[in-house]
């Protein structure tokens, strides 16, 4: 029995090391054409700075449609096609003014409603501020000290996250359900501190989620220095505050996710996806959030095709619309995906900026297939600094597959965290803020991944 | 037999968890000091705003020495004192000029001189130019070819180095030993390519070393929009160059090192050393090169005594001086070791910009030693994203110390790479190119390091 099994052994890991030889040569391959030939930067600069802003509804979001389609085109995926999706309408009108009230003194503050707020009258409001640092303070201090008064939520982002992600899932419920908390203890408008540990002068917009227990309430995002400023104040005597802003909703609008696709030789109706969303906040380009993971998803088709590598499975890029105030795409695509009998066994959302690879953080595998895919997969990302192999999260848009597709791997690409918050949701969200190298690693790290799930399996 | 071996072993893995217990809160504590008190932001800027670029022997390195020794002061630690260095003392002069001509036509490009370059004369330098890309094919063009002419360096960063210092690494001969290699060959003078992949016109400046078998021919880096230039219009036509550059030598000056030290208290005597080098070159702040370096040794030393720690060994934030062009500061730190009978156990430098932190490069310890040091550190380090302990190069300020103690563990702290070759000796090395929650990172991982090779030996 001892030989046959040595030489069972021996056919095995010869086997084994053929696959990691040759896997390793693919992922240099891919590598090698995403840093020599890499377009992902020209093609998020003509994002950008052509296109601009594209928040869902708008104008300019479907002129980056049209652009991704023929974008696409251009490249000849074996399919390109859209996916119709009706997307909520939101528009931010003039820009905003806010200032504090300081005894005769006004001192005017950088300020910008949160997405789908509603206006204030056409005169602005004016009231009274009461500062909080949670939804539990709120409580505690209920209607009689809220009614009337603009509701200041200012808990900080908390340094001490090493990911600043973590910072931002503990401080949002401020911004997400802090106006209409406040709402129903009679406030009259809320001013939130802005998402970020940056001490700078950008208000970070962002949805807020209106309940339908409560009047929906004029909501506006403060700079952290203005949040400071205002709080420093608040310390030694009351102050008011005004603001108005000029937002309204509109009916909704047709739009489309936009889709890329190399069709699997051995199995065409079983898909690997991988992007990011297209739609952006109007207040600056989107180009971490998710210029990035848009061309990345690209990228990562374009270089795959490039290298001549042919799919077992079809290969998805794909450009999601409406990512940031209402996720109809991600909706959409799961739900036509059921509806169209196809089968997913894949899919990588990018959309944590555009920055430095740490790795991949997969939603829901069991340890077991941890350690397979840390077993499997690490040593092969390891030289490329893309090798951090996590349990967590995936994205908002390929997290409705979960519904139709339960055994579906859903795979969120980790950059490095730091400089996202700086730039988030703010006028700061522009081209120059990406770096070459970073965004042609990432797209580079999303193919190797691709490469790994389509040839090997997950 | 067995049932001593069984609790010797519980012993001994009782024993382990507690210190990894133990050392796992210390970090925490650690990180969180330099996370949430930290200091290195505000030092960082007061040393590029107030003080800026201090190349050896200029007045503002002289300045930066003052700065430095006075803050250190002020943390209290247990000894701060200055060693005295003789370091060169070349300067600049006048901004340099440079442009290509093309027939009729001046071209005016953006260069600047080579550290210790020397000046053109003052009607400046005209000549025909030849383009090479390495070495080698400057050797087989000979004399002939090169003979009264500029030689213009032109061989690009490979893109494919996944870490930029690799690629530095393999460009950076053409700045170092072209000009001589040149001047042999009868060349008037060398411009080079500036050592970067970015695409942009900042001239990147970098000590040239002249050898004493060939006359001194004026050097200069060219930006990367320049060159691409040049070399394009070369392919059809021949073009002349022409550039002015006002550089001198002046007399060696009195410069110094300054130390900051936490004394040990169980071997007073046994040294570990981290920092970075306190000079800069001159054309801007001198901010990730290495004004982040200095800043996150001072931080480190300043979060460890803020958390009450009381060091075995003697710990030593060290400012060196005259890294960029002449390593007088490193080797006089060395020299000084010797001399004083003090005994070094390990050094860290932090010279590869301020970056989100990767982890550290181990100088030549034994396979064992590695396998040693990810097996006890590696856990503790990633939760901070700071685990990837590898062999590899430590840094120039601490290298001389291999010479005198063979067994010291010499250590490069490693920040991500993406970004460092973006401003490296450019004009654009300034603090607003620095994120603080990256330099802070940086500080705390080397804290951390110290803290484990302190706690634990290496």
């Amino acid at each position: 029995m001892k030989r046959p099994l040595l030489i069972t052994l021996a056919l095995i890991l010869g086997f084994t090391t053929t696959q990691a030889q040759q896997d390793s040569l693919m992922l240099r391959k891919i590598y090698d054409e995403a840093l020599v030939n890499g377009q992902s930067y020209q093609n998020l600069r003509y994002l950008c700075k052509n296109i601009g802003g594209r928040l869902s509804g708008s104008a300019n979001a479907q002129k980056a449609v049209e652009w991704g389609k023929k974008l696409m085109e251009g490249y000849g995926f074996d399919k390109v096609f859209l996916q119709e999706v009706m997307v909520p309408h939101w528009e931010r009108g003039a820009k905003e003014v806010g200032y504090i009230i300081n005894g005769s003194k006004k001192i005017p503050v950088k300020l910008c409603a949160l997405g789908m707020a509603v206006a204030t009258p056409p005169q602005g409001i004016t009231a009274s501020v009461i500062e909080v640092h949670s939804l539990a303070e709120l409580a505690t201090l209920g209607e009689k000290a809220i009614k009337g008064k603009i509701v200041f939520f200012n808990r900080p982002f908390d340094p001490r996250f090493i990911q600043t992600l973590a910072a931002y899932g503990t401080a949002g419920d401020q911004r997400r359900a802090g106006p209409s908390a406040a709402a129903k203890y009679g406030a009259v408008g809320v001013i939130v501190r802005s998402l970020t540990e940056s001490n700078d002068d950008y208000p970070h917009t962002g949805a807020t989620l209106y309940t339908d227990d409560a009047p929906k309430i004029p909501a506006a995002a403060l700079s952290v220095k203005a949040a400071n400023q205002l709080s420093a104040l608040l310390k030694s005597h009351p102050v008011k505050f005004y603001f108005k802003q000029n937002c309204r909703q509109l009916p909704d609008a047709l739009s489309y996710n936009v889709i890329g696709e190399m069709t699997g030789s051995e199995h065409p109706n079983r898909f690997i996806t991988f992007g990011g969303h297209l739609d952006s906040w109007d207040l600056a380009e989107g180009a971490h959030d998710d210029g990035t993971g848009v061309i990345q998803g690209l990228e990562a088709l374009r270089v795959l095709k490039a290298t001549g590598y042919r799919p077992k499975n079809s290969l998805r890029a794909v450009f999601f619309m409406n990512e940031e105030n209402g996720d109809r795409g991600g909706l959409k695509y799961a739900e036509l995906g059921d509806k169209n009998k196809e089968e997913h066994i894949a899919a990588i959302e990018s959309d944590l900026g555009g920055f430095t690879p740490r790795g991949f953080s997969f939603d829901g595998p069991s340890t077991v297939q941890m350690q397979s895919i840390n077993h499997n997969w690490k040593k092969l990302l390891e030289p490329y600094d893309a090798d951090k192999l996590i349990v967590g999260g995936s994205g908002s848009d390929i997290e409705p597959l979960r519904k139709y597709y339960p055994k579906a791997a859903l795979i969120g690409f980790l950059p490095d965290s730091q400089r996202y918050f700086d730039v988030h949701h703010t006028p700061n969200d522009v081209f120059e803020n990406v770096n070459k190298r970073e965004l042609e690693l990432g797209a580079a790290a999303i193919a190797s991944l691709v490469y790994l799930i389509d040839m090997r399996g997950i």
